[in-house]
């Protein structure tokens, strides 16, 4: 049955409501949000507005009927993913959807999800768009940053480390175990689902960076693949110790191949990739102790010697891993491929 | 044939280079265009970043086989509409997209229709996403406007006059003959075709009107039904005169209930609906007359009588229609009906 419910209630009754709680949090930054023909940001003298887009479809990004609740907190998550690795503060978002039919319970379950890590992050949903298709998800986030203190991915000089924050690989993990790619234990796969579909964004650690990170991503696509994005905007070659690539107990129990495969390029990992000098090293360690989160040295930036920039993988006996094998790694998710 | 092309390349060949050539036409307020996590804006002193969102999903908003250089450039239209509604103007937007697959003459029209449209305005590509899936393209698009100068829905008045921009109904009408719901000679479909493939959005129209207008919006569901938003959010209720609405020599072929049908609650026709004190007629004549632009006055905006903003509608003769025929008029394009 089709409920009486149309484009405008929809939106009144499951997110603009429920926004208007958020929004009032942070007047002045925002000064019209849901409900005209724009939304309209004010922003503080001496400071950039950093802007990011992300599109989520069925079957693509996640599985069909995921737990709405998850969903909404993950389409959320990458953005402000984003947000992070630019060192920026959220501010708020806007929200396009299509949907195929109107479920009430998927869009309180996904509304609730969505906005609950919106407050979190006193992130307002500012506008957006509602219409029927299949289901897509495309959020669009603000955030704030000083002027100039963005991270870029062009900073990194050669000397700098190489850092990660958290673990890498636990969702790629995740992803073969419900795609029967491979076997694991239910206690295994619960302990780093969450991993996968409820990606925490490092807000706090890309503001802490701000002065200390000389370039700086998320990591979305593979660990090692987007991190040459860094090299290349910053015109450098690097050397990564792959036994120093942060993995959870549970991808510890894999095959060596496998830990090095997920940890290196398996994706939807959503921690932060960063560059800094050594004389931050004392201050990187205090940020880890104070957001009681990992942030593990992985690597070296090094001045480019060709005209391509060259990662070098080094195994454990500080061997380079050779052409086919590096290739394998550094392979990033595309969604054309 | 599945073409080498990934998802990196994509993006660099079909949007970030061209991109590049409009970017550098206003350097000052885009500091980071597309290529990192986030863009960065510089608003400049003063000013408010107007944001709107709009979702075309293939099949729902744009026939299966549009000419692709109309829909890239419709895409960023109907979100520069929003723009111009607001009386901002354009700095940039993003553009998420996903595709069913990789077809390069396809993209390649695409993004001459988009990137044209936004050199004509100057509105750079700024970021954005590239996936696979269902075709649904999403723009997100931004403004400036000195602060306080926004042309909200809620300033209507009193005694304000009612006046839309161009004419309405053509969209509705050419989308009706080419759903073969009418006949239309080949001629006269080839005569307003364009008002559904490719509307012009009003930016100058709105920046002269910021200082003028009390209140405006962009149609796209309807004249009537979007005017009902400027009701409710300013208090007020308005009388609309029928045979005043602007309707092309094309339209005014047709019976005088498809007429006001169409003209009414068509849709689709992104002119800009707006209220503005009497003492403005001459100055919206000028404007009317520089810009080479029909402004018509088609109403009056009213005290509310009641608890509900209420619109009456007049026929030729000064009566108003009653509620049966008010209704059918007043109904919005709503996805989910």
């Amino acid at each position: 049955m089709h409920p009486p419910l149309g484009e405008f209630e929809l939106i009144q009754r499951f997110f603009k409501t429920k926004a208007q709680a958020i929004l009032s949090k942070d007047p002045q930054s925002i000064t019209l949000g849901v409900g005209d023909d724009c939304a309209l940001l004010n922003p503080q003298a001496g400071e950039e507005i950093a802007i990011t887009s992300d599109m989520l479809v069925e079957g693509r990004h996640f599985f069909i009927n995921t737990n709405p609740v998850w969903l909404g907190r993950k389409a959320l998550a990458v953005n402000l993913s984003d947000l992070a690795a630019m060192g920026a503060k959220p501010i708020g978002f806007t929200l396009a959807i299509a949907l195929p039919r109107i479920d009430l319970n998927w869009l309180e379950a996904f509304s609730d999800g969505l906005l609950g890590l919106a407050q979190e992050h006193s992130c307002a949903l500012i506008g957006g768009d509602t219409t029927s298709g299949p289901l897509n998800i495309c959020i669009t986030a603000f955030g704030s940053i000083p002027y100039g203190k963005a991270l870029k991915r062009s900073g990194a000089c050669a000397d700098d480390d190489v850092w990660v924050s958290g673990s890498v690989g636990d969702a790629r993990l995740a992803l073969a175990a419900l795609r029967q790619e491979l076997d694991l234990s239910s206690t295994d796969l619960e302990s780093i689902q969450a991993r996968l579909h409820q990606p925490i964004p490092r807000i706090d650690l890309g503001l802490a960076l701000r002065n200390i990170a000389s370039a700086a991503l998320d990591i979305s696509d593979g660990l090692l693949g987007d991190l040459k994005h860094i090299l290349k905007q910053s015109c450098v070659d690097a050397e990564i110790f792959l036994d120093r690539l942060p993995k959870s107990a549970t991808l510890q129990k894999q095959s060596e191949t496998i830990q090095n495969q997920f940890a290196a390029s398996g994706g939807d990992d959503y921690e932060i990739c960063f560059t800094a000098s050594p004389t931050q090293r004392d201050s990187i360690h205090t940020i880890s102790q104070i957001l009681n989160l990992p942030i593990t040295l992985i690597g070296k930036i090094k001045t480019m010697q060709s005209s391509e920039p060259q990662m070098r993988l080094l195994n454990q006996h500080g061997h380079a891993l050779n052409a086919i094998e590096t290739s394998k790694l550094l392979k990033s998710f595309d969604h054309f491929a």
